[in-house]
C-alpha cells in the first residue's frame, strides 16, 4: 500500500511553521560546504549555521549541503542568513511534497525527488535545493553518494563547472537527480522481466501479489517523475538572472532526459498492464487443464462402472432364460473385458480428436 | 449508491427563489461573529442579522460564521446588509453544488466542500463563503471545528493574521478547508490497506462490496476536491482590489496543497482498481483449488470403484474357467489390494508432478 | 439499442430542403403565442401564420410556442415573417441534431434536448429555439408542460420577466430545460439504486441486460448534456446586442447548471461500471459456491461408494483365508459403518478446515 | 483484419512519382464533364485531357469528375493543364491517405473517404477533389450514384446551385459525401441491434467472430470520419478568394453534420464494447448452468448410489447378527425406497431454496 | 521483454562527455562521403576526419554518412570540424533518444528510429542527422539500405534533388525514413493477421504469448513514431535561413506519412486488444464445451449406475415377498434394460432441447 506518512501541518496551522518530520530518517544531521572559483577552492563540515557565516571567504559559488532535516533550528538560522521564504522552508520539512519550482523574489525553489530501491521496492526521497545569487543550498532526507559526482567534478575542475556560476551547479545537480532514475529504472525492467518469465513458466497466488507490488511501485515512480519534466521546463523558461543563457541549451537537454525517464515509465506501465493478463489467462488455462484430466477420467470409467453394476446385479437366471443369460456364458467374462477396452480406445480416439489429451 | 438529495429548485422557478433544503442537518442556526485589528478583537454570537449589524465595532475585518442554512429569512437579511447577489445566496442553500470561485461586482463568491468520514463511509458538506471589502461571511451546513484553528489563531493573535486584511482571513480558511482533506485521506488510505489485506488473506462475498464502496467514496472525493484546484487557481490569478498583491504568495502555496490532495485521489484510485484485479484473481485461484481437489480425488477413486466393480459381478465361475477364474485364485483379494495402492501411488506421483498437490 | 430513427435529409438533397419528420410525435401542430411587456399581455392560440402577424400588439416581447413539426408550411410562412435561415429550419426538422447555439445575422438559433424517461428508458425530445430582435420561437416535438412554469411567471408578472426582453425569456427558457434534467437524473439514480441492490441479491441473466439498459440511456444523456454546456458557454460569451449585459450572470448561473449535470451524468457512469464489475464478480461467487457443493459431496461419497464396492466383491472365501476374511468377523458390517463414519468427519473437518463448508 | 493494400510508394522513391494502384478497382476510366452557369449548361464524357480542353465552353464553373484512377497519362495531362501539385496528384493515386483539406498556391486539394458497406462489412473509397478558379475536379476509384443527385441539381437548375460558384460546388459535393455516411450508419446500427438480439438470445462461438467484426468495421469508419470534422472546419476557416462569404454559412452546416457523424461512431463504438460485455456475462451465465446441472444430479445419485453399494455388500449375516441384518426384515427393501425418495426431495428442497433449479 | 540496454551515460558525469555505447552493432566504422551540385558529384570513402577534410571540393552539398558509433575519436574530430555542440554529440551515442528536432545556434539536430523486423520482432535503430550551411551528416548504427534509394537519386540526377540544397537532401532522407515505417507496418499487419487466424482457429497456451509479444513490439513501434509527427512538424515550422520555403510544401507531404503511420499504429493497437479478447473468451468457450461432455455423460451415467446398483443389492427374498420381487420376474432383467434406454433418451432429448449436444 502507498502510504504517506504524516507528511503535513496540521490541518488550520499558521502557514510556514516549521515542525520536523514525524520520521527520523537520518541519526545525525551533517552539513558540508564548499565553496569554489575558477581557481579556489574551499571545503568544509559544519553544523552550525553561524560557523558557516564566519567561515565564509566570498568565492562565487557556495554550496551548502544539509543531509537530514529534523534540525529545524539549523533551518531557521539559515532560512534568516539566505532569506528563505519561510513557506519554501515548511516545503522542505513537510516532505509529501511534488517535484516543483518555484520562483521567489530574490532565488528559486525546487523541490525533486529522488528514488531508491531498497529490499525489492521503491522508495522516494525529497531533495529540495534553493538557487540564490552566489549560493545553492541543497536539502536531502538521507545520506547518499547522488552528488558525490558532482563534488568530485567540483574538486578536479573537470569540465566546465569551475568557470560557471551557481546556475551551472544547480543543472549539475538536478541533472544527475534526474540521470539516477535511469539505474533505477533499468533495475525496475529486470524485475519486470523476471516476473514476465515467471508469470509464464510458474504462475501462483503470490504471482498476482508481485505484479500489483510492481504496479504500485511504478505509481511512486509516476508521482515522483512525472512533475519532473514541468520542472525542468519551467526552470528553462523562466527570466531571472539567477538563470543565465548559456545555461538554457544545457536545460534543454536535460528537460529531454526527463522525458526520456517517462517514456520509460509509461512502458512499463503498458508492460505490467500486459502481465496481468498474461496472469489471468494462464490461470484460466490451468483451470482448463484441470476440467480436461477430470472430464477425460470420468468420462472413461463411468461407462464403464456402470457396465460392471449390471452384471452385479442379481436378477434370477432360474426365474425365466431372460434374466442375464450373459452370466451363464461360457466366454461372458473375456467378452465384457473386449467390451471394456474397446470402450475406452473409442473414448481415447474421441478426446485425441478434440485434443484434449 | 451516490445519492443527490433534492438539492435543487424545482425546474422552472424563478431565479434567485431562496427555498430552505429539504434536510435539516442541524437543529439550531447558530452565528458567530468576530471582529478585529491588529490591536482589538471583539466576538459575540447572535442569530439575528440586525443584532449583528447593530453590534458591529467598524474593526477592519469582520468575520460573520453561520452554521446551519433553514433559516432563509436570516439569509435575506444577511444578503440585504452586505449586498450579495440572491443567485449566489440561492447557491448557498442548493448545497449539490461543485466548489467554485465567482466574482461578482462587489465582492468574491466561493463554495468549497468539507469531506467528513462517518461510520466508514465520505460524506461532504458544502461550505461557503463571502470576501468583501472588510468583511468575510462563511456559511456551513453542520457545526464542525474545522474553523477553529483560525478562530484561535485570530484570538491568540499568532501568526500575521491580526495584521492582514479579511483576503489572508479568506486564505487562511480556504487553507484549512484543503488541509483537512490530508487526514481524511490517510484515513481512507489506512481503510484501503486493511482492504488490501483482506483481499490477499481471506476474500469473500463482501469484500466486493467493500471495495466498491470505496470506490463510490472516492467518485465523492473527486467531485469534491477536484474543481478545489481551479478555485484556488482562480482566486490567485484573480485581479481585484480585494485580493492584495501580498496574499497571492499564500495563494501559490495552497494551490500546491490542492494538487497534492489531488495526487493522492488519483493514487487511491488507481489502488482500487488493483484492489478488484487482485479479488478477482483470488475468487479465480479459490475455484482451481476447489476444482483440484474434485479432479484428484475423483481420479483417484472412480477408477478404483470401477475395479471393485468388476468382481462384484456374477459371471458364474461354473459355466466356463473364463469366467472370473480370479474369484477363486487364493491370494487374488490379496492382490487386489496391490493392485489399489499401486493405482493411488501412481495417480499422487503424476498430480506431485502436475504441482496440484 | 439506440436507434437514430430516419431523421437526416436523403443525402445530395438541396440544403435547405424542409421535409416533414418521419414519425409524428404528436397528433395536431399546435401554437401558442403569448405577447408581453412590464404591464402589458396578450395571449392566444392559432395554427395560422397569418392570423398570428395580423393579431400582433407590438409589445416588447413576443413569444410563439409551436408543438408538433409536420406542418411544412406553418413552418416556411414564420420562416419568411421572421426572417429564419432555411438552414436553420432544416435543423428544427431534423430532430437528429446535437445541441447547439448558432448565431445568425440578426438572430440566434439554439436546439436543446429534453429528456423524458418513459416506460423505464430515456427518451430525448428536440427543443429548437430562435431569438430575434423583440421575439422568441420555440419548437417542440411533443407536448409537456415543461415551459408551463416559465409561462405561469409571466403570466403573473412573478419575478423580473415581465421587466426584461427576449433575451431573459431565452435565458428562463434554457433554464427550466436544464433545470429538468435534474429530476430525470434524480429518477435514474434510484433506479441505479435499486439495480445496485438487485446485483448485490439476487442477480440473474436479465441483471445484466438490465445493466446494459442503463448504460445505454446514459449513452442518450450523455449525447444530449454534454454539448448544453458548450450551447450556454457561447451564449455567454456571444457578444451582440441580442444579449444584453444584464443576462450574463445569469447565464454564469446556468452554465454551473449544466455543469452540474455533467459531473452527475459522469458520477452515474462510474456507477453503471461498478455495476457490471460487482454482477460479474457475483457470478464468478456463485459458481464457486457450485462447484464447493459439488466437490464436498463427491469427495465424501465417493471413496465411501469405493469402500462398499469392495465388500460387493465376490472373492471366494472358500479359496484362501486371504480373500476377504472381513466378511466372515462378527462385527464386520458394524465396523465398516465405524470406517464410513470416520471418513466423513475427517472430510468435513478438512473442509471446515478450508472454509469451504 | 484491416489491411491497407500496397497503397503506397516504394520508401525513398522521388517525391511527386506518379504510379498506378495496384488494384484496378475499376475496369475502364470514365471521364464526365458538366460546364454551367446561371443560365447555360453543357454536358459531355471523354477520357481525353486535350480534348476536355478543347471542347471547354468558359462557363463559370467546370466540372471534371474521373471514375478510376490507373490511367496515370491522363492524370499528368490534367494536372499540367489545370496546374495541379504533383504531390498532390501523387496521394490522388496513393490511396491510403487520411481525409485531408492542403491549400495551395492557386487551388485548394481535398481528400475525403466514402464509405461503402459491402456483403456484410465496410470498405472505404478515397475521392479526391481539386477546387480552383473556375473548376473543380474530383476522382473516384470505382462509379457510383453518390454524386448524382448533385449532377440532377444543376441539370434542373434545382436550389441555388446554378447562381453559384465552385466553392459551393465544393460544398454540395462534400455535403453529398458525408450525408452518404447516415445511411451507411443506419444499416451499421441495425446489423449491431441483430447482433445484440443474438448475443443475448443464442450467443455461440461465431458471435464473439461477429462482434469483433463489428469493431473492425467501426475502426475503418473512424479512420474515415474523424478527420472529416477537421476538413469541413479547416476549409470554413481558410482565407482565399477560392471560398466566398456566402459559402461559409453552408461549411458551418456541414461542419454540425460531421459532429454527428462522429457522435453516433462514438456511440456505436460504445454499444460494441457493451455487446462484448453481455457476451462474456451470457458465456459464464451458461457455464453456471452447466455446472449447476452436473451438481445437482450428481448430488442426488451419488449419496443414492452409496446406499446401493452398501446392501450390495457381501457380510456374512450368518457370521453374527450384527453382520446386515437390514437384508432379511421383512420390509428391508421397501424401507430402502422410502430412504431414498426422503433423501432426493431433502436434495430438491434445498436446491429449490438455493435457487438452482 | 522491452530493455533499454545501458544507453545512457552514468549519472552526475559532465555534460557532452562522450562515451562509446555499450554494445557493438557493427564490425567497422565505415564513412561514405558525397558532394554534389546541380552538374558534378564526388563520391569516395574514408573513415578519417581529415582525409574528408581535405578530400572537400567545395560543390554546393556535403553529405556525409557514418555507418557504427564506436570511434568516438572520429566522431569529435567531425564534431570540431563541422562545430557540432558536444551534447548533441552525446546524444548520437547514446542511442536511448526519442526522436527529437533541436535547433543549435548554426545548425540542426535531428534523432529519428529506423524500425527492423528481425527474427519475427521489431527492433529499432537510431539515426542521427545534422543539417548545416552546405553540408549534411548522418549517422547509422548499422549499415542498411534505407539511404541507397536516395544516393542512387543523387547520382542518377533523377527529380530535383541535384538542384536543391541540403535542406532537401534532410527532407529526402527522413521521408525514406517514414516511408521506410510503411513495409515494416505492412509485415506487421500480415503478423496480426495470422495470429487473428490463429486465435479464432487453435488458440493454445503459446498464443496468449505470440500475442503479448505483439503488443510489446507495438509499443516500440509506438514510441519510435510518434515523436517523429512532432519532429516534422517542428521542422516545417522552424524560422531558419537553413529551411528554404520551397521545401516547406515537401515537408507538409511529409508530415502526413507521419500521421498516416500512426494512423496504422493506433488501427494495429485496437486490433491487437481485440485478439486478446477473442482468445480470452474462446479459452472460455473451451472450458464450456468440456464442462458439457462432463456433465452429460456424468448426467446420463450416474442414474443408471444407481439402478444398477440397486439389483445388485442382497436384500432376502426369501424374508418377505416385499424383498426386491422385481429379481424373480421372469421379465426383471429385460425390463431394466428397457427403463436404462428410456432414461438415456429422455436425457439425450433434454440436452438436445438445451442445445448442449
Amino acid at each position: 500500500m502507498v502510504r504517506f506518512g504524516k507528511r503535513f501541518a496540521p490541518p488550520g496551522s499558521a502557514p510556514g511553521t516549521l515542525s520536523p518530520p514525524e520520521i527520523r530518517r537520518v541519526q545525525e544531521v551533517s552539513v558540508s560546504v564548499i565553496e569554489y572559483g575558477p581557481d579556489q577552492l574551499a571545503e568544509w563540515r559544519s553544523a552550525d549555521a553561524d560557523e558557516i557565516a564566519a567561515k565564509r571567504a566570498g568565492l562565487p559559488v557556495l554550496w551548502i549541503d544539509v543531509v537530514g532535516l529534523h534540525d529545524v533550528e539549523l533551518l531557521r538560522r539559515l532560512g534568516e542568513q539566505f532569506d528563505l521564504h519561510p513557506l519554501a522552508l515548511e516545503d522542505v520539512l513537510n516532505t509529501g511534497q511534488r517535484p516543483k519550482m518555484e520562483p521567489y523574489e530574490n532565488l528559486i525553489f525546487v523541490v525533486m525527488k529522488l528514488m531508491h530501491s531498497s529490499a525489492g521496492h521503491l522508495e522516494s526521497e525529497q531533495i529540495s535545493l534553493f538557487l540564490g545569487s552566489g549560493f545553492v543550498l541543497t536539502f536531502q532526507e538521507i545520506p547518499g553518494d547522488v552528488f558525490e559526482p558532482v563534488r568530485q567534478r567540483i574538486r578536479t575542475a573537470q569540465g566546465r563547472i569551475r568557470r560557471m556560476g551557481p546556475d551551472y551547479l544547480t543543472y549539475a545537480l538536478l541533472d544527475s537527480l534526474v540521470d539516477h532514475c535511469f539505474p533505477v529504472l533499468e533495475d525496475f525492467g529486470e524485475r519486470l522481466e523476471d516476473l514476465g518469465q515467471e508469470v509464464v513458466d510458474d504462475p501462483d497466488r503470490e504471482t498476482v501479489g508481485l505484479i500489483h507490488a510492481a504496479k504500485r511501485d511504478l505509481l511512486v515512480l509516476r508521482r515522483a517523475t512525472w512533475p519532473q519534466r514541468e520542472v525542468v521546463s519551467a526552470f528553462e523558461r523562466y527570466e531571472s538572472p539567477l538563470v543565465t543563457k548559456e545555461i538554457r541549451i544545457f536545460l534543454r537537454d536535460l528537460y529531454d532526459h526527463t522525458v526520456q525517464v517517462l517514456d520509460m515509465v509509461e512502458t512499463y506501465r503498458d508492460l505490467v498492464t500486459g502481465l496481468l493478463d498474461i496472469y489471468l489467462s494462464s490461470v484460466s488455462n490451468r483451470m482448463n487443464e484441470v476440467m480436461k484430466v477430470l472430464t477425460v477420467l470420468a468420462s472413461i470409467f463411468i461407462p464403464l462402472t456402470f457396465l460392471a453394476g449390471i452384471y452385479g446385479m442379481n436378477f434370477d437366471p432360474r426365474a425365466s432364460r431372460w434374466n442375464m443369460p450373459e452370466l451363464d456364458w461360457a466366454y461372458g467374462y473375456p467378452a465384457f473385458w473386449v467390451v471394456t477396452v474397446v470402450i475406452v480406445l473409442v473414448m481415447l480416439l474421441i478426446f485425441k480428436k478434440k485434443k484434449w489429451i
